[in-house]
């Protein structure tokens, strides 16, 4: 309800009243049971990162191939952000605003998710399937965006549905599951 | 300056009295030159409005080959994100905080980006350059994506610039210039 009410106003305008109010709690007990505005935004960028780690770990995990496990990952992470559509939202958009340490602990596991899907991607430039003399990096950032600005422009009422979506990236990048 | 300060702290917590003090005016100075916290996102907005026609405009009439076009409008829009990258996190990050007539404005531009993009990636799926049976919106938004999430991860002080970007991207979409 938090990332809900933050999505739509900003976390500047959202109010921990409406909040309360929304799932039917007086503010006192939400602030002793949650804490303030502050703690909420930590909330949101602790269960997107989360989120982040879970869509890696279970994509490296779901095979010894660096091609199904870059699928896997890209697969994972593009289901997760719209799944989880407002609560990335509002971490991307408010992470400024956090508490240092948690802004450093989050960037730092988003670093790390970079850092570890490039590794995989680099197996994939040596053999061939995807191009090589290009920073892995940069390659890595592309595919990571193409999952990532789903946040932006994802609608839940329209007809594509995030496995389809996830699907669509992966024809793009000419890493779709072989049929044959 | 004032995307700067903007993007460095936020929207809310950004000052005017900073923003004059960075560019050697009073504060009463720059109110009357440019008006409010509020006149300066707005400005904003319209700068990365204006960045995003130009990049549709000029790729769009830079061939009547729909092949041409799109990796024009891409190479295009991901320069000029790059270029103006605060001004683009802004507008991403604070488009909730505009004036509605505003913010309407630049979204329906944007939605405008989008649905003529499309119409050349549609070009392009009936003749077989591009992965036919899929919806042109998603395809076209992956491609703007890989694009705009360069707001996120870009760092000037980097070693791979805006121009190469922009041919990893199209390289990974395999829509890379023919050489030959």
């Amino acid at each position: 309800v938090a990332a809900d009410i933050f999505y739509a106003n900003g976390f500047t305008a959202g109010t921990t009243r409406e909040i309360a109010s929304r799932v039917g709690l007086t503010q006192p007990t939400l602030y002793h049971y949650v804490g303030k505005k502050e703690d909420l935004l930590r909330e949101i960028a602790l269960r997107v990162d989360a989120e982040m780690s879970d869509a890696l770990e279970r994509g490296l995990a779901s095979s010894d191939q660096p091609r199904e496990q870059l699928t896997a990952v890209l697969t994972e992470f593009t289901e997760a952000v719209i799944r989880n559509q407002k609560l990335f939202a509002v971490y991307y958009k408010e992470q400024h605003l956090l508490a240092p340490e948690v802004r450093k602990q989050v960037a730092e596991h988003e670093r790390a998710f970079v850092r570890r899907t490039a590794q995989v991607v680099r197996a994939l430039q040596r053999d061939g399937t995807l191009p090589a003399g290009t920073s892995a990096t940069v390659v890595t950032e592309a595919m990571i965006g193409m999952a990532s600005w789903t946040y932006h422009w994802y609608r839940p009422e329209g007809r594509v549905g995030a496995r389809e979506i996830a699907r669509v990236f992966l024809q793009l990048l000419h890493l779709n599951p072989k049929r044959h």
